[in-house]
């Protein structure tokens, strides 16, 4: 069987894993405090360009945003995110576990619009019983989105400029960060990401890494004690060490990037051998996920040698993943086109 | 510099290392689904002799406490715990976070009394006012506790005893457990202790693993949907191989109580030197974590060669922390010893 | 000027104020412990035809919604609501304070569709991944809702039946159950609707008390401890007398519907003449609030004589609101009516 | 049977009673934004020598508690109390309801004694660990206290010189403040009180309201969005001008602190017979509560004919409390003085 089923379903990059060797008999202080957590932080920071950037490692996806989100709001906001993110459908009200709302937004193929929130923002504000109703607190959007799409900087730009109007911080969720800026077509740098949000994470977990995500404040500008914070969301990792190596691994020369590019071009693959074999796209992804509609003999046909998930149901055909990470090798998609 | 800083300051044990890499390239559903955690359950359930009990791997000890409290409380009750209980004083109040109180208690040496247990459940509940009150909801404590003191099958069963007189569940932190079954003079078996307690976990952070805690309900009671509380708790691993593989590897031919007495017998080591040239002990240890008075001039000698933790001082001396782990070797504490 | 502002711009009904002025001098025990409370709980219980009921007395709407949905969720569950209910939109967050989600359906003038429900619910548990998501916990519906609309018998019934298909509890926000049950067209007693719930509640606040919201389980089915978890939310009033007096007096007799049933006979008339004169209603209420488009011209005039509120613009109209209530007086009504 | 039960088991003051009749009527704008509340607003600022105070009015204690606590902490900050605090013993916990733990001081007599505090501070900041715990955020105390007893301007001098030194806001707790600075001997007064704090509440349900508790900020200093975050914690009366009424008559002509005064001489009195007739008092309270042990054979004499509580055995005698209000007569305190 070939897996197309997740991009977490993997060990991590073997070159993770031969620096756990090499590192395994060192002493290093716990919680983040080790010289391979200083090293990695000071890579991100080069890598986003941002020298004064405080960077945290946590442990997962859920993990990180609640944190953040927590860290980032006052008792009485809420976080505005599109209805399909990741937050407001997959964590198991993590976000509200912490005691905020999140403040649904219209999904467009997962992205979020500027000219919506924009609006929304200003029908808050005009509403007179807005005291009465959850303060939006803080932007949140995924990039690459859980649909596969990514923004385009004008687009990306269009949400910063209207989050610092109304002084709302933006926060991005990064899980498959790599993936999104290697994205076909993509025109947006991880620096000019950086200057445009105010919180962000590059996620480790889907992307080689065995688990980790790199919280980045670009400009100093990590909330009072979030040590502590994380702490309190019990994400802090003993032996911190285990997500430091893995990112300074990962930052050292553009590794990151290098197999999120690998993933992508193998996806592109795949797109086109679906779209020229007739097959009808759902979502016009350019990133890692591809998500294509088959009918039930086709999938009963393909689920004979490849691992892929059913999503849910679009007339009579089935919305079905695939998704190429890292590890995926040219030979496993050799082998799925010409099944199909 | 030889370290006698924590039991977490290094990689993890060999074996574990090994099982990584041969099971680096292997595809395994996320979510502690895959074949692994299977395993490693199974491991467990028999280390324990509990055929049907639930078994759940967490990453770390903070997170489990909060997770395994907030799941087995309801929202007026409180945690009773000692006042040196790991969640009362080293948790940056997750417990709280999560709404409930940690009712404390004396500490005794980092135990709890089983008369004071019951009297303050006697008192609570002739409190004419008892319901304007936090309510007990269940009871929490270490094994190894914290100043690596342990308890006595008695005392144990006459805490469990308490609990079931008052129909509160007994949650066993297990962070040191290894070192704690382990330690000189314990008279429990992990079968008696899993008998005793209604929840418990073994930890691994600190007894050979990178990482992971395996949470135990050892009569088929985990709280109904406890898998959605651990991601609503942002502790549910996306690749929970990486629990699974350390956790199978750990509960290998008695791996984890193996090491666990190799650490304690180092540590008893020690003991007997620091008695032998006249030093006083802060605590009568019988586990992994040995506590002495040292005054300025030794600690700066020692500290030359050696790392340790300076906890607080006691009269004109303070209290050092030397700790031995799975990874100390004998020829540290010759040292050590030597030094002395 | 006269005012068709809200229902809760007055003092209290005559008959409270009288009973408060006779009852000033006894002594009573407090938290609702004292004999009006009793006496009250017993006249609900018989209102409702459910001699077993729990009935307890809070302070206000918001603080009830908070207080009995924390009170019947586990951690992991949300509650279910129309996007327009009064916990979604206007309590601040008051459910997410305590941690829960609102998982939001679709209104319909204010109104949960059955079928919705029972759709929302089939594809909850169709999904593959629901464990990863937020439980529906308890549905939550208002009775007359914020659109002054109500529930027809036989829809609350399928509601009910939906609720009772998968388990969950279903709580009615009985705000104005007063003016809902006394609507033009109602075909619901209030012991059909104590049949058909699992717990609702009475309120006072905008049915002549002063303060205070009668909640009922009517089958003996208050949670454990609800006294302590009322506590907990800072909703036990220490003088509970000033709720057992209000509550009493308005139970006597069949006051509390019949002051509703004036209210809803004045805001008929209201409709009528509204309806006659060529406006347009924004929404068929049958109940005390009437919404109705105005141009700005005509509010403009409306406004110097009387007082209401604008809620939002409906083209190049404004929706306005014109509320009554017990103690709107038939001359007032009048007057409105000669102004139009 | 004559009550000493509570200060809080009357109606209100006749003067408010009377005040409750006169503008029941009147139709205001809800939510404490009436003209009533405006006055009342007005005169505490007056009484508190206060002009730019920002001032709001809640229903209860707890409420209050619970409101001003959450809204004025980080979430990784808790409030230090003594152990003997209303917050930390009576209040089911609404505390960490909202996320926030309580840190217990020792209480003498109901006290907080400035050096544990300064010294508490001093060790919290010394300990290594120190972010690993719960900060401190803020202190709370109480006037007067649960014992009945007061602080001197001194004592409250020196905690209040404390929280400036590190930083914490003093929020003291005054149901009862009345009472405290009406006591026998108080070198306090409400101006130097609102000088030495940065949030206080005057306590109106146990001194002459119906309900209500005034909060006051007294220089401008009230958290953003207050408003909203009363409404999220359910303290927000939708008839808010029953709170502005009764506080607008409390504060005229000094009426709150007449009537404390009436309380506290009669409990004065009481406290010179039970003194001169050789009973043992419990503590030594300037205030209306005082605490005298009885044996068996006097409780069961007196209860004949009085109602009190009896809150704990010391040695083989009562502790037996007594409570006074500005409703207990002379007469009344003649019979108990005669039955002594």
């Amino acid at each position: 069987m070939i897996s197309f089923e997740s991009d977490y379903n993997n060990g991590c990059h073997e070159a993770i894993l031969r620096r756990l060797v090499e590192t395994n008999d060192d002493r290093a202080t716990g919680y983040g405090l080790d010289d391979y957590c200083a090293a990695a932080r000071d890579k991100v920071r080069q890598a986003c360009g941002k020298p004064e950037a405080d960077v945290y490692f946590l442990v997962g996806g859920t993990q990180t945003n609640a944190t953040v989100i927590d860290a980032m709001l006052q008792s009485y906001q809420g976080v505005l995110s599109v209805e399909t993110g990741h937050i407001n459908v997959h964590e198991s009200g993590a976000i509200e576990f912490g005691g905020h709302k999140v403040l649904a937004l219209p999904s467009h193929d997962g992205r979020m619009d500027a000219g919506e929130l924009n609006q929304w923002l200003h029908d808050f504000y005009a509403d007179p019983t807005f005291d009465h109703m959850v303060f939006p607190g803080m932007v949140y959007i995924t990039f690459a989105t859980e649909m596969g799409t990514i923004y385009t900087r004008a687009q990306l730009q269009a949400i910063s400029d209207t989050c610092r109007k109304y002084d709302l911080p933006l926060f991005i969720d990064g899980a498959r960060l790599g993936y999104g800026l290697m994205a076909e077509g993509c025109d947006i740098t991880l620096e000019q990401l950086a200057d445009m949000c105010d919180v962000f994470y590059l996620g480790g977990t889907k992307c080689g890494a065995y688990c980790g995500e790199a919280v980045v404040f670009p400009r100093n500008n990590a909330p009072a004690h979030f040590f502590t914070i994380i702490k309190q969301h019990g994400a802090l990792m003993a032996k911190g060490r285990l997500l430091g190596i893995q990112f300074d691994v990962l930052m050292q020369d553009d590794l990151y990037f290098k197999i999120a590019r690998h993933a992508v071009r193998q996806a592109m693959r795949l797109r086109e051998a679906f779209v020229a074999r007739g097959y009808e796209m759902y979502s016009d992804s350019p990133t890692n996920q591809q998500f294509v509609l088959l009918d039930q003999e086709t999938i009963k046909r393909l689920a004979e040698d490849f691992v892929f998930e059913q999503w849910f149901p679009v007339g009579d055909k089935m919305n079905c993943r695939f998704v190429t990470s890292w590890a995926t090798r040219t030979e496993d998609v050799d082998a799925l086109i010409s099944a199909l």
